[in-house]
């Protein structure tokens, strides 16, 4: 049995009504607490809408602390400081990037008042780190804004999310205010889940999955347990009906943690501090203590959860969450 | 207007029955010949069905000359000897690569007594040149094969079909008797199409769209007018159907000469040796002489062939097929 302490999804997307009652059971299972994504239409963007969204999460769940993120918008210092103490952090899209990103921010220059106020209040960035390039470049092109953001706000806790590119682990270790979040499928998967026999648009995701080069570089980067690398699922449920629409995300929330003791094996040292420890640390995060355990029995993950074909859909595991 | 004399497409896939009647007539239009692929179910791999199969393309054209292509296999030297005279080439796809090769070459050594036959009747050699390593890799990762086929039989004329990758240029100037054929997506478009926004199935073809760097090499290579490079659209129907569950190819028929009339611009010259003269030289294909205008008016591309959605489907062209 594996018995993991206080476990904290720190990218998460439940979305609204039915759906966020389909999928947010799986999280509420394996997790502790989740930084829950703001990019729904409307964008949870002021307080009512980020109350009244917290309100729905508390009530379809038990024992489970939701972290809430804001949409980034120019906010003022005065709706700020009344917010601080209600959210983790706040989210910045690179407008037209991914799922409902439209109203994102355009130029980065544009927020910098926005970034030194977070910064003075201590508040914690998200990023989407991809620029409207090459499908495959967009992560290694947004690096120079990473750098840039983290120069001139050293102060201001940054995180990249999502990271799929080998490019940007570097920046770990240079900058001390830069920290990353890893999904589940950029660490075990490439572009062949994709496109490598007949299309499969379950494993469409942004940042789009890459190579086996990016992918042995973070797995090896995980494995040596680095404080800064945090586990982030980016769970993105959508219907079936809207994926064969091209729509792009992956739904891993009921696979995380039995695909993640396997992928760790016996050092479970390792995986407690990157399933939890380290963005605790990190970020100071207080939520109520939970155990999650894992027992040893073979677990098949579910074909369908409501009209959302789940990650690894069917697939048997070696380990069953308790 | 432009005038092309006898063009050429020396890669095409016509299917069978309805498709191939809903299909055919975009290519007898623009085209005085094609080389026709053998990828059917059963394979295009015997006498028979050889026969069958031109006799279908010829009932449902004029004033076009199908070029066969036989699926590979064990082939004696008395078959071989018997069809010589019927087909163009052999075409050699290795096993479950792409659509319907599921029977193809599972390895070459396999087949090296069917390339010694080929040689020495002077057949050439079709190759559709993918591994089955990682899907941006196979054909680069193939490279080595086709250099093994080159030097192995000097005699036999080989082509590298569909290439998308600027990694295979430089054998053509390295070995005298490896050719290629240029698809218009290959030439005009990249990943992107695919996933850079929504995931877009219509656009998903084997070998999968490439880099920008790719394409911009194929498209230098193609400008400076190499003489072992031919155009071969590899224009692949497949009902909507069918994209929507994954099938790959392009069904660019439609909008060939079109698009690479704005893609030379005023290099007509250029234009006529990739449409036609080198293909014809470097083969001695004799096939009727037919005239092909392409009149300057503005011309819509159809959105709907059959149950196909065309490559560039609804786009304005400056040139008109006359």
């Amino acid at each position: 049995m594996i018995i993991l302490d206080t476990p904290i999804d720190m990218h998460l997307h439940l979305r609204e009504g039915q759906i966020l009652k389909d999928v947010l059971p799986f999280s509420q299972k394996q997790f502790a607490a989740a930084v829950i994504m703001p990019n729904l239409i409307p964008p949870v963007d002021n307080k009512e809408r980020l109350r009244n969204y917290k309100e729905e999460i508390l009530e379809n769940s038990q024992d489970f602390t939701p972290l809430m993120n804001l949409f980034m918008r120019e906010y003022s210092k005065e709706e700020l400081s009344e917010l601080k103490n209600e959210i983790f952090g706040i989210k910045l899209y690179p407008a037209g990037i991914t799922t409902n990103s439209q109203n994102g921010v355009k130029s980065i220059e544009n927020i910098y008042p926005v970034l030194e106020i977070m910064s003075e209040l201590n508040i914690p960035l998200s990023v989407h780190g991809e620029t409207n390039g090459f499908v495959l470049d967009r992560e290694r092109e947004f690096k120079s804004v990473y750098e840039k953001i983290a120069k001139d706000f050293p102060k201001l806790k940054i995180i990249m999310e999502h990271i799929g590119t080998a490019d940007l682990l570097d920046l770990l270790d240079k900058y001390e205010n830069l920290y990353a979040t890893i999904t589940l499928h950029h660490l075990l998967l490439t572009l062949d889940e994709v496109a490598g026999g007949m299309l499969n648009p379950h494993y469409f995701c942004k940042p789009i999955l890459k190579t086996p080069k990016d992918k042995d570089a973070i797995q090896s980067f995980v494995k040596k347990g680095h404080k800064k690398v945090m586990f982030g699922s980016d769970s993105a449920p959508h219907t079936i009906k809207n994926k064969l629409k091209g729509a792009a995300g992956i739904f891993s929330a009921p696979v995380i943690l039995p695909a993640l003791a396997e992928f760790f094996g016996d050092d479970i040292d390792t995986f407690q501090k990157f399933i939890s420890n380290n963005a605790r640390e990190n970020f100071n995060i207080n939520v109520p203590k939970k155990e999650v355990r894992l027992i040893q029995k073979e677990w098949q993950a579910p074909y369908l959860v409501g009209e959302i074909k789940p990650m690894f859909a069917g697939k048997k595991f070696k380990f069953m969450v308790e």
